[in-house]
C-alpha cells in the first residue's frame, strides 16, 4: 500500500474544524471524500493536528494509504477538482511507509492575526481577530518570550481533550505589528487545546495593563485557568507551519 | 439640511451589488437601513456609482441628506455597530448642500485582480479571478496602454443599462504583477456597465495571442462586443479610488 502526505491550504469559516464530526461539515471529511472519489474506495486521513470550527491553515498536513496509482504529481489538480473551493491541496508526495502527519510531527507553528484599529475592517472579519483599543505589542512581545520553553501549560488551555500530559516547550513566541495587524507567531512541539488562543488572550490581557508579562512565568507554575486571559475567537487563528522529519520535512516547506 | 459624504468598504460576496433591487439583498439597502435607524426617519443614499454582485469596494461614496444631529466624526462608529460586518464606513463628513455621489464624480479607479498561478488559492476565492494558464503580463500591459483615450467603448460593455454615450475616456491603465497575483488598475471619467470586466476579457485574449494589443484602438473603432475578450467574472473586482471637487476630494483620499 502507498503511504502519502499531502499539504493543504484552508479558509476555515464554513467549517467545524478539521477532524469529523457527527452532522458538522468538516475539512477532513471533505478532503476523505475526494480522495475516496480518486481512489474508488473509502479512504481514511490523519490531519496534523485538530483545528477548531472557524481556523484557518495557511500549511496543513495530511496522510493517507491507498492503493491507487495516481502520480504523486497529479494529485494536487484531481483533487482541487473534487474539492470544495475554501480547501485546496498545494502539493503531494509518496511517503515513507510508517509515516503519519500527527505521530510524526516534531514541531508545528501558529500565526493568530489580531486586527487592531478604530474600525473593522470588512475583507478581514473573517480572517482576524478585530480589537478596536489600542494595544501595545511591546507590552505582547514580552508577555510572548515569558512563555517561552518549557512549562505546564494547563493554565492556558480549554479543557474538554484528553492528554497524557500539559507539558509542552514553546521554541519561539513574536509579536509583529504591521500597520493595524499584529501578528502572533508561535511554535512548539505541541499544542494543548485551545492554548494558541488562550495566550493570544493572555497578551492581550498584558497589553491591557491587567497582567504583568514577567508574572506569566508563576502564573503557569499556579496553573489555575482563571488567572490567564480569556481565549482569543477562531478566526484570527491560522496553522502556519510544520516540522517533520525528511523527506517530509522539507516538502511541508515548499514554496 | 444636512447633506453628508461618507466613505464604505464592503466585501461584495454575499450582496447583489450596491443598487436596491427588490427581492434581493444590496449594500445601499444595507446603508440606508442603518441610517434610517439612526434618523428615526427614512434616509435614502446615492451611491458613487452601481457595482455588480460579488463585486467589492475598497473605496466607495455615498451621499443623502438628514435632519440627524449626530456629528460626523460620531458616525462611522455608530454606523458600524448597525451594518452587517462585510461593510464598514471608515469616515464621514458634512458635504457641500449640492454635493452628489454620483452627479459629483469627477474620476474612478477600478482595480481587477487575477489571481495566476497552477493551484487556486483558497484564500483569494471570492476576491479574485482564478486564473491557471500562465499569463504574460507585458503583452496585457501594452493592450492596457492601448485602452488609454477618449474612445466609444461599446466594444467593450454589456447591454442593459441605458446612457447618452458610449465615449469615456480612460487617464490611466496600469497592470502590475507580484508573484501570482496581476493587478490591473485603470481610472476614468467614468465606466460603461461591465467595462471593467470586458476590457480584463480583452487583456486575457491579448495574454493569449488572440488578439494583438495594438488592435484594440481598431476594435474600439468597429464597436463590436463579438470581437473583444469575455467578460471577466465579478470577484476580481474592486473600486479602489473616486476624485471629487474639494472638500469631499481629499476627505475621499484619507488614509
Amino acid at each position: 500500500m502507498r503511504t502519502m502526505a499531502i499539504r493543504l491550504r484552508y479558509e476555515g469559516t464554513n467549517y467545524h474544524g478539521w477532524q469529523i464530526q457527527k452532522d458538522q461539515s468538516t475539512v477532513a471529511e471533505e478532503v476523505e471524500r475526494a480522495l475516496s472519489r480518486l481512489a474508488g474506495a473509502p479512504v481514511k486521513v490523519v490531519g496534523c493536528g485538530r483545528t477548531d470550527a472557524g481556523v484557518h491553515a495557511e500549511r496543513y498536513c495530511a496522510s493517507f494509504r491507498w492503493d491507487a496509482t495516481i502520480p504523486a504529481e497529479r494529485l494536487p489538480l484531481a483533487m482541487n477538482a473534487l474539492l470544495p473551493r475554501d480547501i485546496a491541496v498545494m502539493d503531494a508526495m509518496d511517503a515513507p511507509e510508517d509515516f503519519n502527519a500527527i505521530l510524526s510531527c516534531q514541531k508545528k507553528e501558529y500565526t493568530y492575526r489580531i486586527y487592531n484599529t478604530r474600525l473593522r475592517d470588512p475583507f478581514w472579519e473573517k480572517r482576524a481577530w478585530f480589537y478596536p483599543q489600542p494595544l501595545d505589542e511591546e507590552l505582547m512581545a514580552r508577555g510572548a518570550r515569558a512563555f517561552v520553553g518549557t512549562h505546564d501549560f494547563k493554565a492556558v488551555r480549554s479543557v474538554g481533550t484528553e492528554t497524557r500530559t500539559t507539558i509542552r516547550t514553546i521554541y519561539d513566541f513574536e509579536v509583529e505589528r504591521q500597520g493595524p495587524m499584529i501578528s502572533l507567531r508561535v511554535s512548539a512541539d505541541g499544542f494543548l487545546y485551545n492554548q494558541v488562543r488562550a495566550m493570544t488572550g493572555t497578551l492581550v490581557y498584558c497589553s491591557l495593563g491587567k497582567l504583568i508579562p514577567e508574572e506569566i512565568p508563576a502564573l503557569l507554575e499556579r496553573g489555575d485557568r482563571c488567572l490567564t486571559g480569556p481565549t482569543a475567537p477562531p478566526q484570527g487563528l491560522y496553522m502556519t507551519r510544520i516540522w517533520y522529519p525528511e523527506p517530509v520535512g522539507s516538502f511541508m516547506q515548499r514554496d
